[in-house]
């Protein structure tokens, strides 16, 4: 079934009873509308015939892109998860100091936050009920582990306070970065550029005025 | 009913059966487990036969100090919000510059949250399904305006940063403190003053070295 999900929309193809049904819409499309419902209600609680119903089509056409309602969430979790883990791989390649290649990380962190709201807002609520939230919990979990040692590099250097340490700072800095996703609402006056600046400028430079 | 809620635990009386019951803890006590169960489970999720079980007692026994799910919400998102306004009322009466009183509201906002960890826990979870939630969701949006207004005071005294608006100023610092009830645990090497500080202070000052 999954070798199927890679072909584009409007595949026609003739069911059991020989009604010829369509799948109308692109693999990208049922992921955006299954995300959006499973974030308004619920993975648990959002049964496949309703996403199909939103999609104004059958089951069986549904079936056609994906498995069932579990692939739909592996599918979605992984698009957020290969966004933020791209993020940190390409920091390895930032020239300068550990401070540098953090500041990377936590702009491009809000970058993809933005780009893939919907996304990241389902990865950021998962509890780990089935084996893809688990699976998708340990590469969360991965992620923050590779900033955290992006933190400890950059306190080990003497780019960040010593004041602080990397544990508490790393959570503090995850919590307004993750926050993000609760309240920004793409189509404002705040680009993705401008909030990866005011948050990356709030993180390591503070409020106050100097 | 309510006129019960006031009194003390352990108090008998004698159910429809005949058999006599006991109320066996006391409101605080009942509302512990209800707000751990909520937060659990959720709220929706959750029957009151439930709560009674946790309890070990039986529905009619919880029914006398509350009654029902609904004033078990109320009271607990009554302490959260209570906390929070008592902190900006307080504010008020704080010498100095805007900015100082903006710093007592952010310490005291999180000395509340790690104080009341689970109320506030279920206060930022409440998605305005019932009359309870929509109340407690019109006080915290008066708290945020408060705390906003003060934000624009620090700002237009200069004691903020010029280049950041007050609007996103806000939402990235309360993402930061509401972060906290997601992964701060009380016991462990941080208390709440040591937590209150570095919390202030990153936000303040940022976390980079000077």
């Amino acid at each position: 079934m999954s070798g199927n999900t890679a072909h584009a929309a409007a595949t026609t193809f003739r069911k059991g009873n020989g009604r010829i049904d369509r799948a109308p819409y692109d693999l990208d499309t049922v992921l955006d509308i299954a995300v959006a419902t499973f974030n308004e209600r619920g993975y648990e609680a959002t049964a496949i015939s309703v996403l199909a119903e939103r999609l104004g089509t059958s089951k069986s056409a549904l079936y056609y892109h994906v498995s069932g309602k579990e692939e739909l969430l592996r599918r979605a979790l992984d698009r957020a998860l290969d966004g933020l883990e791209a993020v940190v791989e390409a920091s390895a390649a930032v020239p300068g100091t550990a401070a540098d290649r953090l500041e990377y990380v936590l702009r491009g962190a809000v970058r993809v936050l933005v780009g893939e709201l919907p996304y990241v807002t389902l990865l950021l609520r998962v509890r780990g009920n089935t084996d893809v939230e688990r699976d998708a919990i340990r590469r969360r979990r991965e992620f923050d582990h590779r900033v955290s040692e992006l933190v400890d590099a950059a306190h080990a250097e003497g780019s960040l306070r010593a004041d602080l340490d990397s544990g508490t700072t790393s959570r503090l800095l995850f919590g307004m970065i993750n926050s993000i996703v609760e309240w920004y609402r793409p189509g404002g006056p705040l680009d993705a550029e401008a909030l990866a600046d005011a948050t990356v400028s709030v993180a390591l430079d503070g409020l106050r005025a100097r």
